[in-house]
């Protein structure tokens, strides 16, 4: 594939612009939140978009979109795609890259008259961020046959709106079955939103894994007392033991490179200068490359409520609201994103886990999968400060082409990834 | 003073009773917040009490009202005091016990038609809670010189009101000198406000001291960044430093006896689960019955947070929002009243240093100053659970007669603190 066929970068850059300024903000943002009239008018203009580009289009019961290219042999199609849904505050390339870039390889396609053995797809995924309704990345689950699509449906917003009746009011809720077609392969390219790459001057990755997460909300109750007038050994301070839990969540992240354990949100009641906390709730977010690893950490805290109980005199109650394995992509879509960037004249590219969560860690559960990632400037990400370098654009449209192009070609299972195994 | 007269504890009761209905909420606390319509009330029903009592009424220029009972010498008073201001859910004891049990002590002294060779006086001070207005002490600051009228008058509220207007407003702005009658000694019965009393089953303490304090807010700005993404050695997490905050604060705790520091309020944003924190705000109250020890601790914090700025790359800003000197209380006065409890038969009292803060050490600037002090069942104070059990209030007040009369028959000053060394 070391042919001079490359995506027309200023094309994708106006469609980019172009999808921005719907739900675009004053400081540069997107607010583009899932089954909102900008949803719709951005679905509108990708939908048009695909049919200029001479692909059949088909909207699932979850507003999944599903625009597909034929190929010479058909069968399942190998399948790109991401999200257009962002959050208040939204970059413009988070999603809407992965979706307009595979746009961008079908028109590249149809400009050199070129055909691919497999069908090839590019998919909008809905309510990838679950801000207005949970779960997030829902349009995946659903299509991967992870979520009910009666408990999707029936999910409600935080603004008192039922995802069911907002897909019809918008005007994206199909028909037929969810899941289909099932594609051969899954590649989606997306923006790293963290800081490895920019970090250490590189322009490109692919992402082998997905860690194992898990959530926790941590609620404390102890004794609200006077600062002044409470000898410690009369203390049941919340807000102690929240500060111990967000302190053995460093601890815990310097003893493991494996791991990473965050805690992003603390609140303290009554939360006056003079006045020892009765309460306190801690978010605890941990993630690790490895379920072992997770687990022990789990494990680790676990023991440190314990002891915080005893020692301190507070109840605590430990809440898991996620738990989920670690995904590990597939070796042979690796390799073909691998190849298609030497191609490109990029041989060593960084293997790395995507820490944030995407589409493709459900699709892997239905075929092989990888995503090959871009630099995020400063690894900012959900934030109008949001950037990659336009290069970096165009080189990551040009791998997700040339994998595409390898995937899709390939038309006997003994021959690779191109073909999935039987279900 | 080994006769019989004692306070008719009923009739404190029922006073108590009445002023507690004066703001009374429907879960058992008091909402009267300084110089609101509540307090007005409470002030008229007690000006109204001190006056059946046959005291001179005055109320100075910051509203503090001073009740004089004649001596047969005249000169310099011996005071009693507190407040009867509340925070939103204040109990019934708190500040309004001193009052109310002093002006207990006036009556009981009419009925048994005794007379004091010095004049007594009980004080009602404005604003010692410093919930509406600050600074808290407020009335006790003007009346001991440590505050100017003027700056006390502009003081804004929290609900855009002007202090000096309210005072106005609810018919409390008086007249005359501040600070005037200077007393000879002052004395303030007060509930514990803390659990050392009751958690010892002990019935009487007398304060000698009041621990130096420092506030302080300090202000961590540091990077918001994706829990998932971002490795370690990216982070600048304000949340994490907040937390190194108030574990230092426990372990400077556990390694001073004479020293109590506390963070009661740790606010950190966007606080989100999968956000690094950009910034937090932590409250820490320090508390040493010495001087050095607490400037020891505070140089400790000061070295913490510089290693926090460099090591997390954050931005901290300290500001100190109070800071205090330690109040040695006069060991005459002192004396006094561990003569009365012997008198009633309470040899042994526990010395203890008052965690909270109170008008008494303001009055310390002024003249020879002590504090009584009775249990506080569970050190609950503050909230609608505060109580104290009726023997424990009806030995104060007994305490507080006898000390009153002790210090007012002193006429002569080799004879004692009854009255104040020359200014």
């Amino acid at each position: 594939m070391r042919d001079g066929v490359r995506i027309n970068y200023d094309r994708l850059a106006r469609q980019l612009e172009e999808l921005a300024t719907v739900g675009g903000t004053a400081d540069g943002s997107c607010c583009r939140i899932a089954l909102t009239d900008s949803d719709r008018a951005g679905r509108d203009l990708v939908v048009s978009w695909m049919r200029e580009a001479g692909m059949t289009v088909r909207i699932d019961p979850i507003g999944n979109i599903i625009a597909v290219r034929d190929g010479t042999r058909g069968g399942p199609p190998v399948m790109t795609g991401s999200h257009i849904d962002t959050v208040a505050t939204g970059g413009r390339y988070d999603g809407a890259y992965g979706v307009l870039a595979g746009l961008e390889v079908m028109r590249t396609l149809n400009d050199a008259a070129l055909q691919t053995e497999r069908p090839l797809a590019v998919t909008v995924f809905t309510n990838e961020e679950g801000v207005r309704f949970a779960p997030d990345m829902m349009g995946s689950l659903v299509f991967s046959g992870q979520l009910s699509l009666e408990e999707a449906l029936r999910s409600p917003s935080t603004d008192g709106a039922i995802l069911g009746r907002e897909l019809e009011r918008i005007g994206y809720s199909g028909s037929g079955p969810c899941g289909s077609p099932r594609p051969c392969s899954f590649v989606e390219l997306h923006v790293e939103q963290g800081p490895v790459l920019d970090g250490n001057r590189e322009s490109l990755a692919i992402a082998t894994s997905v860690p194992a997460i898990s959530w926790q909300e941590i609620t404390i109750r102890g004794a609200a007392n006077h600062a002044g007038t409470t000898p410690l050994e009369f203390r049941h301070d919340a807000a102690y033991c929240a500060a111990r839990i967000a302190v053995h969540a460093r601890e815990l992240s310097e003893a493991s490179s494996a791991l990473a354990a965050t805690v992003g949100a603390i609140t303290v009641v009554p939360g006056l200068i003079n006045v020892i906390a009765s309460d306190a709730q801690v978010m605890l977010d941990m993630r690790s490359s490895s379920d072992e690893s997770l687990a022990a950490a789990i494990q680790r805290v676990s023991h440190l409520l314990q002891r915080l109980r005893v020692d301190e005199g507070v109840e605590i109650e430990a809440r898991q609201l996620v738990r989920a394995d670690a995904v590990r992509f597939d070796d042979a879509v690796v390799n073909a994103i691998r190849d298609s960037a030497g191609d490109l004249g990029h041989e060593k590219v960084r293997l790395m886990h995507s820490g944030a969560g995407h589409d493709a860690q459900m699709m892997a559960r239905l075929c092989p999968t990888a995503m090959i990632f871009v630099p995020s400037v400063g690894g900012i990400s959900h934030s109008p400060k949001e950037h990659t370098e336009p290069e970096h654009l165009e080189l990551g449209a040009n791998v997700l082409l040339h994998t595409m192009r390898r995937l899709a070609a390939c038309t006997d299972p003994s021959n690779g990834p191109g073909l999935t195994s039987a279900p």
